[in-house]
C-alpha cells in the first residue's frame, strides 16, 4: 500500500519540486517532514516536476518506505495531513492522504492535467501579487480577452507543440492533447486554464506569452494554428515568467 | 496644494504604518521614496494607524514638503504613482495622486472607513494564506455563517463601543456609529466587512473574535446588544491575529 498526498505549495522560495543538492525544494521539505514523522527514510514520488517559482494548487505525490513499494506506520493514513504539516514549513502544506494500491504512480497514472496561468492586469502592480502573478500594466478589453480566448481554442486536440516548447530542451515525443483551454478576466486578474495529457517544457508559459501578444494585437488569434504547424518555437510569443503558473488539477 | 495619495501593502513585514524609530514602517518607506523622488524632504501623512501585520487595500495619506501646506514639483501628479512606486519596496504600491485643497486632512476629513477581515476556513492551512488572514480549521456552516451575520447586525448604529476596545487603551471618547456589517463565505474565505465613522483600538478585531464565538455556539447572535452595553472588555470574545485584518476603504 502507497499513500497518495495532495498537497499546495506556494513555489515563490522553492527551486522547484524536485530535489537538488544545497537548495531548497518542495521534495526536500517533504523528505524530511516524512522521516521526522515515520522515523525511517521515505521515497516520495511527485506527478510532475514543477520550475523554480511555479505553484501547485494541487501537487500529487506518493510516499513509501525508502526502497519499499508500500508504507506501514501507526499513523492512521487520514491524520497524516495534520501530522505531516507540522513538520512543514508555511509555504507547503499537505491537504489530504489517501491509501493507493503498489500499481499506482503519480507520474505514469495521470489522464490529464490542468494548469492555470494568472496574470495581474491592473496599471499599477500590486503588494499581494508579488511572485505569485505577471503584472501586465497594459489593461486587456473585454474584446482583447475575447480574442485571446479565441486564440486559446485553437490549442484544443491533438497537436505537435514543438513550438510551444523551449528550445534546446530534450527531444522525444512532442505530440500532446489538449483537453480545453479558457481566458477569463475577473476583476484585475486574467486567467489561462489549459488541461492536457501531458505538458513539454515550459509549454503554458508560452502558451501564455503567444496569449498576451493576440491580447496585444501584435498577433491575429487565427495566426495559433499556422504557428503550432510551423513547428518554429520562434514563431510563437515569449515565454512568461515562472510566477503565475500554477498546477491546479491532476485526474487520474 | 497637497498630494492625496492612495496605496495598498501587505503588513506582513511592516511593523505597522507609523513610524518607528529602527523598525521598518511604511511610512518609513514612503518618507524615503519621496525624499528619493523629489530631491527633498516630505512629509507623509496618513488616514489611520494600523498596526504590525495589518494590510490596506485602501490606505490614503497626503504628501507635502516638510515643514509646508503644499508640495510643488517637476513631477506631474498623474505620474506620481508610476514614480514613487519606482522607489518603494514591494510590499507597497502607490496607485493614485490627486490634487486636494489645503483644508483637506487624511484622518479628519474621514466619513467613514471600511475595514476587511478575512478568515480563512478550511481544515488544513494554505501556503497562500500565510500572514494573509486568520486559520480557523473548524469550518463553519452555512448556518453558523448566518448567526454570525445576524450577530454583526447588533452593531450596526450609534454605540459605545467600550467592549470591544483593548483593555488598558488610552481613555477618550468610545462611541462610534457602525454604518454597515456584513459575514459572508466565499469558498474558503469567511469575510466580515464592517464600515464605522471610527474604530477604538483593536476593535475590528474583538469584533470578529466575538463573531468567531458565535460561529462556534459559544455565543448566542442575540447576546452581542448585551455585551455592548456591559461596556465590559471581558464579555467579548478574544482579539483575533492582525494578519487577517484589511483597511479596505476610506470614504470623504
Amino acid at each position: 500500500m502507497k499513500i497518495l498526498l495532495k498537497l499546495k505549495y506556494n513555489g515563490r522560495d522553492f527551486c522547484g519540486y524536485q530535489v537538488q543538492p544545497g537548495k531548497r525544494t518542495v521534495q526536500g521539505e517533504l523528505n524530511r517532514a516524512a522521516k521526522e514523522l515515520f522515523g525511517f527514510d521515505c521515497d516520495v514520488t511527485g506527478c510532475s516536476r514543477t520550475d523554480s517559482g511555479v505553484h501547485a494548487n494541487v501537487f500529487c505525490a506518493t510516499l513509501t518506505k525508502s526502497g519499499c513499494p508500500y508504507i506501514t506506520s501507526s499513523v492512521s493514513t487520514d491524520r497524516i495531513p495534520v501530522a505531516l504539516n507540522a513538520h512543514l514549513p508555511v509555504d507547503v502544506a499537505v491537504f489530504s492522504a489517501e491509501e493507493v494500491g503498489d500499481g499506482f504512480h503519480p507520474r505514469y497514472s495521470v489522464i490529464y492535467k490542468e494548469y492555470e496561468y494568472r496574470i495581474y492586469n491592473a496599471p499599477v502592480r500590486s503588494p499581494f501579487e508579488e511572485g505569485r502573478s505577471w503584472h501586465i500594466p497594459y489593461v486587456f478589453s473585454s474584446d482583447d480577452v475575447a480574442k485571446m480566448n479565441c486564440a486559446a481554442q485553437h490549442f484544443v486536440g491533438e497537436h505537435d507543440f514543438t513550438a510551444f516548447r523551449a528550445s534546446g530542451s530534450s527531444s522525444g515525443q512532442s505530440v500532446r492533447t489538449v483537453k480545453y483551454a479558457s481566458v477569463i478576466k475577473e476583476g484585475d486578474v486574467v486567467s489561462f486554464k489549459v488541461a492536457a495529457d501531458g505538458f513539454l517544457y515550459n509549454m503554458v508559459r508560452i502558451m501564455t506569452g503567444t496569449l498576451v501578444s493576440v491580447g496585444r494585437g501584435v498577433l491575429d488569434p487565427d495566426s495559433i494554428p499556422d504557428i503550432i504547424s510551423s513547428l518554429d518555437r520562434s514563431r510563437a510569443g515569449a515565454t512568461a515568467p515562472p510566477d503565475g503558473l500554477y498546477l491546479n488539477k491532476i485526474v487520474y
